[in-house]
């Protein structure tokens, strides 16, 4: 281990080389890898699977010389910087903690727990051991992020007063919880729009669930600071517009579909006692990286900030990432927690 | 009157004329009455202000002979057949019983009253008084939302899930209710959408009160029957998109700005596993009444829908609109005091 480190260091033209594992051979760990593998100074050194079936199919697929038949063992691979846990979501604590407890920094996909409880457990151990660890609410990468918090910092929409996301699609319904799923997407970009200010409350839920007891369609009105509200619609049951749109006083921001990876937003002013139109529309546009691949989600080639980042703060020595903090993970987080203590209880 | 009751009669090819009597001078009854002139059969006999010199205004520039110098005086004029009543919000369950009183039918400009029981009140009277009497929501009357609803009927989005309304314009804080004054139509858009079907209940409010006690911006979480959820939000303190959404388990609708006065809609269907683009997006378009003339609103020439409905109405001899009955009516104004009780109390 020491030896590959030192012949791992970063030179002043060549950043260090960060080596990733994939535990998990899902579609999204499919996406992810074809992004890891157009990423300069970056390599794909293992997979992980439950079988050495899964692992050697994923490994073909992706020239991945290493194939695990056990998360165990991809886990316990000291070849590895950081691992990318791509399992489905009600395993990802426990994969975490694998990862984290054999020394590997960690990217995990969302949702990375069931609620904040968990969540902080994860991020505590993180903290407790030196390691990185980050939450993967891709969205929080992508440019188009970054410069609609410049628009709202340039004062051109006035002062914020609310924000709304919705994402439903119609897919899942009973398999998973609708609110882990896409509203932390829609939790995500309300904390974004409010610039991480926790909320006051959750001030109303209508949650419909599924006979299994998960949640399908969840409507949530948060109040935050300053008079401030947040309204999110999420769905594994039917589709919604999914966009999300911030409100000023002065005018207004839309981020059309799919706002949780945008590539596009659009910005309208209105002032001016009595009008009942809208200014002109300005368009802000972001090309996603070029990146080709056989992709199983829209706008996929958007991963490579997420990954990117990564790469960034492991050579760094970052133990989180400033982009999306262990504190704004967790205030996301809070938001589906508070949003799920409201759920009715369904009879089994 | 009875000379002119008999002179008035409809014959096969000439429709009685209806006569009408404008109780208000402002920017709306300046709009309404431009529309009433371009109107067949249709004659604009009286105008009422509070002072000679308004009502002598306001007849010049529309060619009104007769001016009253007071409402009640307007009232009284045995010419009138319907009077419409578009004065401040606040006097008009006063301004609708003196009319209603006087005899007269009534079209009241919205909103009819500040909560359910006032607006009970004034429906109660004109039933008693056998006459008509309907709530100038005037987007019941537009022909695409007649269109929404065969889409809905042909289940081409499924089952209709959840809708969504935004009405916000940054003038009047203060001045006026944005519950009733812009609210009102996010409540009449989804009592539509679902059907005239009555909430379950409000499930949250957020709303912000200016200082005098008025709220200012609000936003409202709804559950309504068979698992169903409305979200509103209205404002007159900041823009928001003004546009409304009906989310179904096969697709969406979106009715863009100006949604309550609306001249098109798209519809996208979204079906199939995992889908996470859009069906193509059909767009409906309906053209606006071909009226000129100096309009203070967006689209006021789209009053003429509701103006033809109660010119029809009373010719008919009916004392409610069968598109906009007095159930419904209340049950909007249930939604709009259901809202208001959650109202923070603004101390003085």
């Amino acid at each position: 281990m020491a030896a590959v480190a030192e012949a791992n260091l970063d030179t002043p033209n060549v950043p260090r080389i960060i080596r990733w594992g994939i535990l998990g051979t899902g579609t999204i760990a499919s996406d992810f890898t074809t992004v890891l593998n157009s990423l300069p100074n970056t390599e794909v050194v293992a997979v992980g699977s439950r079988s050495q079936e899964g692992a050697d199919r994923f490994g073909d697929k992706f020239g991945i010389t290493v194939r695990h038949a056990s998360y165990e063992a991809l886990a316990a691979d000291n070849r590895l910087d950081v691992v990318y846990v791509a399992t489905p979501s009600l395993r990802h604590v426990g994969d975490c903690e694998l990862c984290l407890q054999a020394g590997r920094h960690v990217l995990c996909e969302k949702s990375m727990a069931p609620g904040a409880p968990e969540a902080k457990a994860v991020l505590d151990l993180a903290r407790t051991k030196g390691l990185f660890f980050l939450h993967g609410v891709w969205s929080r990468f992508f440019p188009a992020m970054a410069a609609l918090r410049d628009v709202i910092a340039s004062g051109k929409i006035g002062t914020v007063t609310s924000a709304s996301a919705s994402f439903g699609q119609n897919d899942g319904a009973g398999a998973c919880s609708a609110v882990l799923e896409t509203g932390i997407y829609c939790a995500q970009f309300l904390q974004w729009a409010f610039e991480d200010d926790p909320p006051d409350a959750v001030q109303g839920v209508v949650a419909n669930m599924h006979e299994n007891g998960l949640d399908q369609h969840v409507n949530a009105l948060i109040r935050f600071p300053k008079g401030r509200v947040g309204d999110l619609e999420c769905s594994l049951r039917n589709p919604t517009p999914r966009a999300a749109i911030i409100c000023g006083t002065e005018g207004v921001i839309t981020v059309p579909f799919p706002f949780w990876c945008p590539t596009k937003f659009t910005v309208q002013r209105m002032t001016g006692l009595g009008s009942q139109t809208w200014g002109e529309e300005e368009v802000f546009e972001f090309s996603l990286p070029d990146i080709s691949g056989d992709f199983n989600f829209i706008n996929s080639q958007g991963l490579a900030y997420e990954a990117e980042e990564v790469n960034r703060c492991i050579r760094g020595g970052l133990i989180e990432s400033p982009q999306f903090t262990s504190s704004a993970c967790l205030s996301v987080m809070e938001i589906i927690t508070s949003i799920r203590d409201q759920f009715p209880v369904v009879e089994s």
